[in-house]
């Protein structure tokens, strides 16, 4: 393991504590506004309301700005922009960090365009609490951030590590990394998410879902780490609870919802537990 | 119950009414054109091709009138408006009062920014035959429209039943105030719905899939005030057949559009009966 | 059987050439750049990952044409148009051309309104791999054209055999007609696909999947009329398996992810065999 994960352990945040975020999301049904791509919008909506937290999609540049500053969270992806979408996106953030609300970041494909590399650098300036994203995603915003580091999107999760420290060194932001082993990082603490099911990738929009229930368990007011973390953990469990009643990619997506609306604490603890004994 | 309700009673249009709207939906594949947001287009599209209605999503300004001239009804949805859309609706609701055929408002989240507020005042000016929406929703529109009422988002549909009269009679519209009850009114009757089931909340465009089904039945030819009730009534029996089948809201909706290609006139007699005598 | 008919063959195309494609298709991964309808955009996304490919949704005009030169396959539906997309889906083929990439035209509800109509008379000088519409969109297709017929949104599939022979002539590409029935044609030999359910006409965006997955199984590097017979007995292979264990639409349409991701060479050759033997 490199120098610079040591500070943190394998397990930081516990069962427990994803739990209680859980409960937070489902006692105060936080407000997510929603700038998201066309092809995950209702996908989006549904895991949100699936675990209790409100979402509104509202991206047109009338009232983005106005709606950011009463929403309880922002989440803003760049799945498929448009000019308008862009336009919207760099007032929403603005007023979310004027008003101080938490926002979630998750630079889809960025790097593989100029266009959505040049906005995603503009929109770090806003100050996001999160960036989610694949390795890819996380390795070519910290080249558009200045890092200087070239794109690769053959590398997995693990070799973004370092990078993703920096990142959020140099932003603020928690940076979540996601892939066959989920890696958040604060810039000082790392923590590891090991729950989760190969049927993730078969479906879409579960990356995009899950940088929405990153943005829900923020808007409950959840320091950022803890709120990505249990996001994470809530979504690849239910995905594991999903995969194992299903027959394919599509009943695996319906019953991801309904995973996700039953979830408890102790469903948490032994799906976390199992992966814990496999390593 | 206040005195503006006494016209109406309980239960004005029975099952076999529904049932008959249902039928002509069947026979006539009414088509309806849908300008809706880009959450639900898809699930409302499954739920009007699930009762036989025939949809169409045109949203852009060149094609909104043109199309709106030889749809059988028109939906207007303001879920997610863009400044593109907001224009092909103001044509679209014109060109549908010019060549008479019936269009169905349903103002989401007006009242909670301007953009959207101005422009349901601006389209009430069109003549829909049916405004749909939950009761802040109707309360703001009744406040757009000159009312002088303002928002309350904590209300209850009960609690709208005055308003939307009033709206209904300034408008010449059907205004149908969504909620654990539905209530319907053309401003001097009242018609109440009490089937319904709330996993219908915990999936995003179940109202907004209203709002078509409501176009479609008016497509019929139905008078708006039937082909709303009838609509609802469809809409909140099926949910009830599929929540007895489902683990949770993803097999909630999957079930809803099962439950709707099967749904016959016994199993709306025998579910609005039931809720009868548990009153 | 009309003479235009006669090269053709009862099944030009095996089972064991359309598992080849689907095998090429999980192997490779094609990576498809789908410009399509914000109705259907998240069922054809999934479609896609079902059998294996890599979907793009890329729309916007700073975009498409990028994207397009670096995507194996390009699809190109018309389904809901703006002002944008409309700009994007010129330069998109433009570059798909340039850069000799396979891509598919869907020109859903051409005839019905001017706007498309003439766009698709623009986009079909890109010269499209493969054309893929109903027998009204084809015949619609072809007058836009030049061939000077008129639209008859009444006929089926086997009445546009002749316009499509026609259109495939003087376009270059293969035409596939969508139907209860389908027929494909290169101009020079005809394919009929007897599988399939009316259920695929009972949920939104299954003609549209199909013209993703045609364009999928175009980046395989497939020739088109392999690549589009290939894709349309793959789906309604798919639909047939799902129809036999659906209780309504919802679960057909989830039903047929999991058909899709499941479907192997012995279930085709099965299907296919079974109409064979009924006819």
């Amino acid at each position: 393991m490199p120098d610079v994960t040591s500070p943190a352990t394998a397990l930081a945040i516990t069962p427990a504590e994803v739990a209680g975020v859980l409960t937070a999301v489902r006692e105060r049904h936080p407000l997510v506004h929603c700038m998201t791509n066309i092809v995950v919008a209702g996908f989006t909506a549904n895991v949100l309301l699936a675990v209790g937290a409100a979402p509104a999609m509202v991206e047109n540049d009338q009232e983005a700005a106005e709606f950011a500053a009463i929403a309880d969270a922002l989440l803003v992806n760049l799945g498929t922009l448009s000019a308008e979408t862009a336009r919207a996106m760099r007032l929403a953030s603005a007023s979310a960090r004027r008003h101080e609300r938490p926002w979630v970041l998750d630079p889809v494909a960025v790097g593989a365009m100029r266009f959505r590399t040049d906005l995603s650098a503009e929109l770090l300036e806003q100050g996001p609490a999160v960036i989610r994203g694949n390795s890819s995603e996380v390795l070519s915003l910290a080249g558009a951030a200045g890092a200087g580091r070239g794109v690769d999107s053959t590398v997995g999760s693990e070799a973004a590590i370092d990078i993703a420290r920096e990142l959020a060194v140099r932003t603020g932001a928690v940076v979540a990394v996601s892939g066959a082993v989920d890696y958040l990082t604060d810039g000082t603490d790392l923590v590891e998410v090991h729950t989760g099911h190969p049927l993730m990738t078969q479906v879409t929009g579960v990356g995009c879902a899950l940088g929405a229930l990153v943005a829900a368990c923020c808007g409950t007011g959840a320091p950022p780490l803890l709120a990505a973390a249990a996001a994470t953990t809530i979504l690849t469990v239910a995905a594991e609870e999903s995969a194992a009643v299903s027959a394919g990619p599509g009943s695996f997506a319906v019953g991801l919802l309904d995973a996700l609306a039953n979830l408890d604490e102790q469903t948490i603890e032994s799906r976390v537990r199992a992966r814990e004994d496999a390593r």
